[in-house]
């Protein structure tokens, strides 16, 4: 999977993933209108904003874009409609070629972690029929359960062609609170532990970028700690939050990257899917704005590398 | 909500949680049979055989236990018809007066962590609508992010009600590979200075037996360990799963709880929602099974701390 990822961003010359997690205040009201005249204020109705407010997004930056990450959680609020528009959307999502990894951040002893495997990457069995259920082509996981809670995947990315980015260094501003105690003799951060067991744990799962299929979510707000970790985990592909909204800058996360400007995908949630209520993109129509967001997150992002490059 | 769990106990005088984590083969074949000739071999007949199996547990021993503890990945697995199951299910044992624990050890930054909060144990606001979604009465929570994944859910904790039990030494035989890292100056594994963390972020939240809303997970598989967190959390109650299919004994447990013999509630999970096949109760009926595996249980436990005690 790690592969394709790769692949479509370079084909895309755009390491960008649009983080579709929609708000009902990020949705247009015509959107919201015409989804609560149908279902009222539900549930349902929002679900059913969420949905079509996604399909916009999508058909407007699909082309330009190699990933889509859906929040489960903005789902998962609104019950069992919200998760059927998540669904919906990773679907949608792949069906328009974009490799979709799935936020959903879960952990659990293994009997239970292959539960979210089968769930979120393998196959669900009933009787003799077997079925795909969320089916994201990656997903987020949390590590403080250790290999058991990770391993579980394994054997379903394997055979279907799955990956996953588990969490290093998240990029919350209080993330440091446990991420960063010093362990052991060395005194390493917990992050660089956690690193190097995530760099491990993916040697059987590289592919012909060097990279492998077991990723670290390296946040872009610790542009020290994400260059230190570049260096030391060099075949674990990043997924970078924390671009635009919660504040870091395409300078900060260049040390993401290697030498050949590959080796992370940065990810915009609010930036891009909130582009056209931004006074920045005033006049555009939702679909333009939205574009243009996406247009410019990526030339500052190559500007950034280019630089980080020449240094 | 600490103090409602440990009233409920007290009066049931027995401190012992039902895992409900339904899988198919623990399903008697009568309640798959029916479900799968109503709706086929479907993700919808598998969720309504897991609601019939959950409802008929639930007959057959709230009147023995203070709580449930539905593990969400079981249910999520089988998508949305399967997390319809997991509401119903929550919604049922509410109604029959448990305390419902929902097993989803959820967490992400601060943002995201908000919609977990408001989707399990807070209200989704849809227009001038407000809905209870999951809806359980506690939850458990991944401490790896920091008290920014955690902090979002006491406003809702307070003004509903609620409680959450976090992750500190898990039950699985490989959870020490983070958990027990040596961190700082002290040397303390990283589960003491987690724990530690809990017993502090609970303080705002102690009620009438001095144990606060805030608890803790500390696997039964682990017994020095949490006889050592009992010392150094006296303020923190115990969520402790491990006993029976884990290998855990009511010997190993008893150290998760003080000299009152409050301090702790233990989960089963196979063992009692299994009891139907085991070989120990055959000649039983599914009901009867059910309730003796319970108190079998219960006198297990209550042996184990009256020799606690002695001692």
């Amino acid at each position: 999977m790690i592969d394709r990822l790769i692949d479509s961003i370079l084909a895309k010359n755009n390491p960008t993933v649009v983080g579709l997690d929609p708000r009902l205040n990020l949705i247009p009201d015509h959107m919201k209108e015409e989804a609560f005249e149908k279902y009222g204020f539900t549930l349902e109705g929002a679900a059913e904003s969420f949905l079509t407010f996604n399909k916009a997004i999508l058909d407007a930056v699909s082309d330009l874009i190699p990933a889509v990450k859906p929040q489960i959680a903005m789902y998962e609020q609104f019950g069992v409609p919200g998760l059927m528009a998540f669904q919906e959307t990773v679907r949608y999502a792949k069906e328009k070629g974009l490799v979709v990894i799935g936020d959903i951040k879960r952990s659990d002893i293994a009997s239970t972690a292959e539960a979210y495997a089968i769930g979120h990457i393998g196959t669900t069995v009933v009787g003799e029929q077997e079925y795909p259920v969320f089916d994201e082509d990656m997903v987020t996981l949390n590590p403080y359960l250790g290999i058991e809670s990770i391993e579980p995947f394994f054997p379903h990315m394997k055979k279907r062609d799955k990956g996953m980015f588990i969490l290093c260094k998240t990029s919350n501003p209080g993330g440091g609170e446990i991420q960063d105690l010093l362990v052991g003799e060395e005194k390493e951060p917990l992050y660089v532990v956690v690193g190097k067991k995530i760099e491990a744990w993916g040697e059987p799962f590289r592919g012909k970028y060097g990279f492998s299929d077991v990723g670290a979510v390296v946040g872009a707000t610790y542009p020290e700690q994400g260059t230190t970790l570049r260096k030391i985990l060099p075949h674990t592909f990043f997924l970078v939050p924390g671009y635009g909204a919660q504040g870091a800058t395409a300078k900060d996360l260049a040390g993401c990257f290697n030498e050949d400007g590959i080796g992370a995908i940065v990810n915009s949630s609010r930036g891009i899917i909130g582009a056209w209520k931004s006074p920045k993109y005033e006049g555009l129509s939702f679909e333009d704005a939205t574009r243009q967001a996406v247009l410019d997150m990526k030339e500052d992002l190559a500007q950034a590398l280019e630089e980080a490059r020449r240094k």
